[in-house]
């Protein structure tokens, strides 16, 4: 039970500060974080609450994760169900609260592509480009991918585990300097789902790609590592 | 004696750092740091001296952590009084010389919403926004809720403790990146105390909210992180 | 063989995750990343895969390492080539999938300095500057002399090992920080190639140089750190 | 002599890594580093040798700091001649290459309040404030006696030592992030003699504020950790 309150809390975090730096902060006229203070905060929220809570739950805060995980012999399938359904009842408070609180100041819309930090594909983003479906999928599919991966390596037992925090976290800031202007990044259906029940139409009728692209990207990732760059034992000096 | 030294020097820097940088670098004309070169100087404040100091003290510089940690177990109740003074006049004594540094350029003001690195609610800040005193309530409380989260776990006995000092600090600029442009952010009732002091009027009104919602805050997540999270002895396995 | 196949990822990571996000983030009007976020990004790439494959291949991901490497006395001279080559194809997979995703925007062009992130010198970059040849020379092979002194210092036995990967990630922070007006900042032949063979013309005319100058300034940081900084066995105290 | 080469090598990264990015980088329109670039990148020049370097020779790269130390009861008096002449050494080969590069652009400029990195007092900086001779003298001798309070503490032996460097690095970028718009920050003698040599006029009329200001405040820092906060062997618990 304590892992799954992890797992919320995790994942509140992750979208409360990721998606609240972006409809909070990210646009202030002259002074505003931009999209690079929104990556920083979404690398934050995992890299804290990995160091805080992943002793406890291991730290997924996202089912793109678990599954990558599952696929690379690091989670029990038996806890998938219940750990995904952390995530997205964290998210979807977290979302919530987003919510109450820009309404507190007039300013919530559902209006605009990415309104409310909600993910989209071929749309045209903060520069006027559409990326196409296949590009936005291919992104989706690699960032997740690769994020595997070195979740993988910086928890396997050869590395300095005690710097994947800091590592896995600072992979998801990197994730979002690269891919926010294609689909405001999302590489975990959680965060993406938060955001879409409370904007609803576009947002809604796109999201399976959100849930698609990371899931099999994670599951790729977790197999890559696996597969072809795990250790074996008996390869290791020292 | 050598605990309250630390925590006056410690809420000093975080102080002259945090709103130093806000009142002297964030507004420059074009290579201006912005909000988010303020939300790192907050954090670095603390994790600097969480590295310098946090083995004299705890590395609290905030009495809302102060009494997170006493609801959360980890803090003696007859310390509470005196860490407190000891980070009000180190937060004074910061903003006393903030206030010495700025008359000296002839640009301290005590005119406008955030003057002097003041919080405040249901005014309108950066963009125009006014955040109702509801919403700026609710964000104080999670965020210092989540800091205490944060603080709690990455202490805990079963974390990688030498990386508190990173996880807490980098905390607070998260916390940073994602509230300014709403309350102006405090989560600390110290730095709140010393800006208002000095700007009065309006500042020293609001003041109130920033010492009640933090410490509430403070105490919601050092009870949810004892009561909800906390590994017992017995569940730890290695 | 998964010594080559770490070079492979961790190098596609560092040209997908650096020159990505220079070509989709940097230029957003406003709220683009600018060349801090591309600074930060670049360093990122190594400083995740550091933790993640580093174990696993000493975490090159660049022929001007591998050379400086050697040139230090760490690093094997039949394992050179096969590491060029991983690194080089990797390279050129990530810059492929950047074209492709680019393209799936309309948004592909060889046209204008340093278009597709390539390398140059003595051209107009981003504020007018035309560097020359010599200054340009100078830059590279400084700025690689210095990655390999921090590579061969923070990776030392004397050294606290397990945050090379800190040190060595932000030093290619740093160095992009320092160079991006100069010359797009190479100081990895690698990342130069792979974006020069997409674009051609002028791109892999002055390709050279960026095989060059990182290369000699890799050796020569090698060297140096090799010849004048290394501790023997019996300089050391504890 | 491996110490000297230490500092000799260090001192050189940080004025061509610091005062670089600022010359380079900072005012390259819309997507420029900014202050905040020169902050994290003068930062990172003190992380990135202090793990690469720190082990060899302590890792100073300004006198203040050598004095500071010495003060604090940390460092040597017969080598306190040394260690700043191999600094000023570094630092002045260090302007000489920048000054080579921007001279290749047809770059280099000694008009200007700030020109070429040099550091001022009582004129008209970036946002076109003057502070004044005693508020320009109260930063520095703060700034400096903090930074000197941080690395006393984050090197003790009773602290996490291992990250001293990045710790003592963050506290430059911090100390950066406040302070450039008033003195374009020195807090370092030697950095500030470097750039004032190719300058010459006002920065070299104004240097003496910049030796004595960080000398002094370094060693009131080192005092002020060795009497009042460091413990002593019998305080410790565990």
């Amino acid at each position: 039970m304590k892992k799954l309150f992890a797992e919320f809390f995790g994942t509140f975090w992750l979208v409360f500060g990721g998606c609240g730096s972006a409809v909070f902060a990210a646009g202030v006229p002259d002074i505003g974080i931009g999209l690079a203070g929104v990556a920083l905060a979404f690398g934050l929220t995992v890299l804290t609450m990995a160091y805080a809570l992943g002793p406890i739950s291991g730290g997924h805060f996202n089912p793109a994760v678990s599954f990558g995980l599952l696929a690379g012999g690091r989670f029990k399938s038996k806890d998938l169900v219940s750990y995904v359904v952390a995530q997205l009842l964290g998210a979807i408070l977290a979302a919530a609260c987003l919510y109450f609180i820009l309404k507190g100041a007039g300013a919530y819309s559902a209006e605009g592509v990415g309104a409310f930090a909600t993910n989209f594909y071929d749309l045209p983003g903060y520069n006027g480009r559409s990326y196409s479906l296949a590009a936005s999928f291919l992104t989706e599919f690699l960032l997740t991918a690769f994020f595997l991966i070195v979740i993988m390596g910086a928890t396997d037992k050869w590395a300095n585990g005690k710097f994947a925090g800091l590592a896995i976290g600072l992979a998801l800031t990197l994730i979002h300097l690269i891919s926010i202007p294609i689909t405001n990044t999302s590489v975990n259906p959680a965060r993406s789902t938060s955001q879409a029940l409370f904007v609803g139409g576009v947002a809604l009728q796109q999201l399976w790609l959100f849930w698609v692209a990371p899931i099999l990207g994670g599951i790729a990732g977790g197999l890559i590592y696996k597969c072809l760059l795990q250790k074996e034992d008996h390869e290791v000096v020292i």
